[in-house]
């Protein structure tokens, strides 16, 4: 037994309630190394009497590890565990103390989950995990009333600078919702639409008002009544990690200097604010003058902040609030972010913009979720790069698995680009076939897959600004064929409960291979699917296991026989397969 | 190398802000597996300008593992960073996304530390690492006033139960403070005083008034100024994750059942409330029926208990409380309580009662420390037990080091026995001579050392009720030499900074050895110790390194010469040797 590689600390993703009655726990141990782990648990104040052995199961692999899990209803919300690690006729527990040789005959060194209060528990609303999110760049998704357009607007359709505008608007979006509805999506996460300077309004001038070229409060009430009437969700973007340079209160203390009332509202290193050498003399993003750094943790700035975050949801009726640079905010102001958020609305949705690990937020204090791009690059480096075999992509599924508590993997915002990154079509290459791939796991992936606009139409684009083109409507020049995937895609995975389930297990996934094969299970046991996809250039046939029966390719019609539990997959270069079964 | 046994997540104890300006970045490795350890960090926005590598040092190690840490200064808060592992020739790198073979050219997939809010950082109070205190069981302390003993009051001394009374009072502390300021402690926790119908008063029936029976809430207020007149501390015990059978709200639900106002002020799993086959239908403390848990999720219920936690600092003068149970009460509820007690007095101290990890409740938004069980243990097996050798200790300590922040364990309340075990004489199976290796251990190791009282006059006693004999005031029957070591050593600790910093290190520590010998270095370089000692029944002679010159054997006065760097210590039996340096 490699005794270094095993690794429990009580908490986080290792020991967590998932719901009011269930704690999960688990242990990572080598890849291979043991042949079986048990949990021995019980309560803590009636050891003897309630402990049992708990066998765990391998709910995931990375390439070093295995993680293993096993759920317990403890009867009095109270948990004590040890491990049992077996190898051959060895036997070893862990305790919080250490290795142990013997069982340990009672529970005081054993690992403790004190007991479970609910407020504690980390849960995502339950909508979540069945919405599928598009991503709407206003000021680019359409143009419907060209009475609010910026003096200095482009035809629809220019070349994007960094600085040009098109007069994309809310009546644009509300004139355009039968086409999200045929396209299937249920939520839209709306880049900022505050009152702000620029085409992408990440520099807030006012936080209480839609920009004036987007609309009014009320086109967001009417637009966000419009789109709940057709089942669909409406998440904001809330840019609170820092103001813009017309935001009133920046605008005094740039002129006031130390003496202005909202001194203390920025987080000033030298007076008077400058920039010197390209760096500002306060806290910004980056280091964008633009861009001040709000201080959360002065009582005035959450005021203001917190009303917002409240006036949008009770008074338009949003849904939620996706969170720009949400890492670099301090914990406490999100605390009480939520808290403010929750008690006006409890299935409102939070959403933190973190690239990196997350875990210190999602813990139930904090987010619901964040943008997943560990994901984002798990898939990309498979199906858009090639840069990963098939064995690199499920370990790094795995690792991602393994690194959270189930309920964030039901509900991580999982998306392939943004208005962050360069286009999908773009980061392969202009690729159909390997986008589709992409596409198609993340679409049969558990989560939240969040479609960013127009690459369902095969909009491409390089980054920032080329990434923020014109919405493509004229349909000649839509791609029709890829539409029609993404439609037949979001339909399957809002049909089968399998696609958005938890249980993901690759069935092939070998090193030197860019064939993977992997089954989604439901709850029901008729819900089945198997996938196979071929992210290399040269034709596979690859064979997995498969439960005997009828089974039906999803995108051919056709019905496959599957007899000896082993199915055959004749996989073209950048090719793919979606069987579901038929009968049970 | 061992790949396996590396980890490093962000937050926690790998990487977090000591202060406003200093990031901590932790990694372990297996045990002397690497050369050298290098953090290669800079701003996440200047990468190329800033980067620089940082090397680790080894602050820690226990049997399997090796812990380096790095303190970073980053000029903008921000701080991207990875790992370079060196091993001979060979160099690895460990990134967010796994193990690369060439050293990163970006910072995208580098570790992140967002951001220091200055709001998030764990800092306990600064006077709680200088703290020495003294834990008094307020029945069994001193009889001060006879016109308040409970009718059933027995004589002073007599043997204890689980249910009878000596007196012991408010009085009786104020008229024992002097010997108190000669013992030189500067703190004192107190186990619950406030009303209650047991002699323990973990059942509390009135938070807000003291038992009569040990005074007045007034008598409290005139304590706390005596103390604090001398520079002694106050800490109440706050026994918030229960209340009593006689709680009014509590008699009111078993009287009016589920129609009782205060129905949802408790954790009712079945009406009407009762015991069946001794398990209460209510949850409570372990299945203690006259402990019913409160619903501390109950919003009438917090501010109640909120109240009395701010009225006891606020009105009375107290300088923190101690939570009972701590674990069992939800996160939530302690983040209210941090908020309302550091808003009334920001130098307050939150010590909770945990057993356990204790990791979640240490990271600034919840308590300032925990009982330091894991530390009581570590010592009691080497020093009371002899169950581990010298290397097994300091592999026990190096993983209490390696599991926190530096600041946790700088503030650890580190506590040998207390009201909850037996005494530490009497785990020591009687044998003084243990019992100062203990205790010298205690009060030479950083964090905050807490005695229970009597032990230093050399009381005994077993488990609960047997710990809780009333205090031997017959100066006959007090063991003066003991008093005089624990006095000796309190002040050796007040006056030398040295033997409360984080600077520890074991110049000796073999297995099958029973003998250790340790350093203790201070901020300044003339704050130097070397302490030995020896937890076996056969005599010893170690030789350590240590600097050459003049140092001061403090127990003894004599003076020791070091030559050639080492020194030799003759320990007996259970024997130990402080020495000081002298000259610089």
């Amino acid at each position: 037994m490699q005794l270094e590689a095993i690794y429990h600390r009580p908490k986080q993703n290792w020991s967590y309630a998932y719901d009011r009655e269930t704690i999960h726990i688990r242990i990572r141990t080598k890849r291979g190394d043991m042949d079986r782990v048990v949990a021995v648990a019980g309560d803590k104040y009636a050891w003897d009497t309630t402990v049992r052995k708990v066998p765990m199961r391998i709910f995931a692999s990375d390439e070093l590890f295995d993680y293993w899990e096993a759920a317990v209803k403890p009867p009095y919300r109270r948990l004590r565990y040890f491990f049992q690690l077996e190898k051959g006729t060895k036997k070893l527990w862990l305790t919080e103390k250490g290795f142990e040789k013997n069982q340990p005959a009672h529970s005081l060194e054993a690992f403790d989950y004190p007991f479970i209060n609910p407020i504690d528990v980390f849960g995502p609303p339950a909508w979540v995990k069945d919405a599928i999110f598009y991503q709407i760049f206003p000021e680019r998704f359409a143009n419907g009333d060209p009475s609010n357009d910026p003096a200095n607007v482009e035809p629809w359709g220019g070349k994007p600078t960094p600085s040009n505008f098109f007069g994309g608007d809310l009546q644009g979006v509300i004139d355009h919702l039968d086409y999200l509805s045929d396209l299937g999506i249920n939520a839209i996460y709306f880049c900022p639409i505050f009152e702000a300077t620029t085409n992408h309004k990440y520099d807030t001038q006012d936080y209480m008002r839609v920009d004036k070229h987007f609309g009014s409060n009320e086109k967001v009430k009417e637009l966000v009544e419009a789109c709940h009437k057709r089942g669909i969700r409406v998440l904001l973007d809330a840019v609170f990690n820092h103001a813009g340079a017309t935001f009133g209160p920046f605008l005094d203390v740039k002129e006031k200097g130390a003496q202005s009332e909202y001194a203390d509202w920025f987080h000033v290193r030298d007076w008077p604010l400058r920039v010197e050498n390209g760096i500002p003399t306060y806290d910004t993003f980056a280091f964008e003058p633009i861009m001040p750094k709000l201080n959360t943790e002065n009582e005035d700035v959450k005021r203001y902040l917190l009303g917002a975050a409240k006036y949008w949801i009770e008074e338009i009726g949003i849904d939620g609030w996706r969170l720009d640079v949400a890492n670099e905010v301090d914990h406490q102001f999100w605390r009480e972010f939520r808290q403010t958020v929750k008690a006006v609305n409890k299935d409102a949705y939070i959403l933190g913009e973190i690239w990196h690990d997350s875990m210190m937020w999602l813990q139930g204090d904090q987010f619901d979720a964040v943008m997943n791009y560990p994901f984002t690059n798990a898939v990309l480096d498979y199906a858009a790069y090639g840069k990963i075999d098939g064995a690199g992509f499920a370990n790094a599924i795995g690792k991602q698995l393994g690194a959270y508590p189930q309920q964030v993997g039901e509900a991580a915002f999982n998306l392939l680009d943004s208005h962050d990154t360069a286009r999908l079509l773009t980061l392969c290459s202009g690729d159909e076939r390997r986008m589709k791939l992409a596409a198609l796991f993340q679409l049969t992936y558990p989560g939240t897959p969040c479609i960013y606009y127009g690459d369902e139409v095969g909009m491409s684009g390089g980054h920032d600004p080329d990434c923020r083109k014109c919405m493509v409507w004229d349909e000649a020049e839509q791609n029709g064929e890829l539409l029609r995937f993404y439609r037949t895609l979001i339909a399957l995975r809002k049909d089968h409960q399998a696609l958005r389930s938890m249980d993901i297990r690759f069935l092939h996934a070998e090193a030197r291979d860019a064939a993977i094969v992997f089954e989604r299970r439901g709850e029901s046991a008729s819900e089945r699917f198997i996938i196979a996809m071929n992210a290399g250039g040269r034709a596979r046939t690859v064979k997995a296991s498969a439960r005997t029966g009828s089974w039906r390719n999803v995108f051919t019609g056709e019905t496959v026989s599957v007899v000896n539990k082993e199915v055959t997959f004749a996989l073209p270069e950048y090719g793919f397969t979606v069987l579901q079964l038929l009968d049970v």
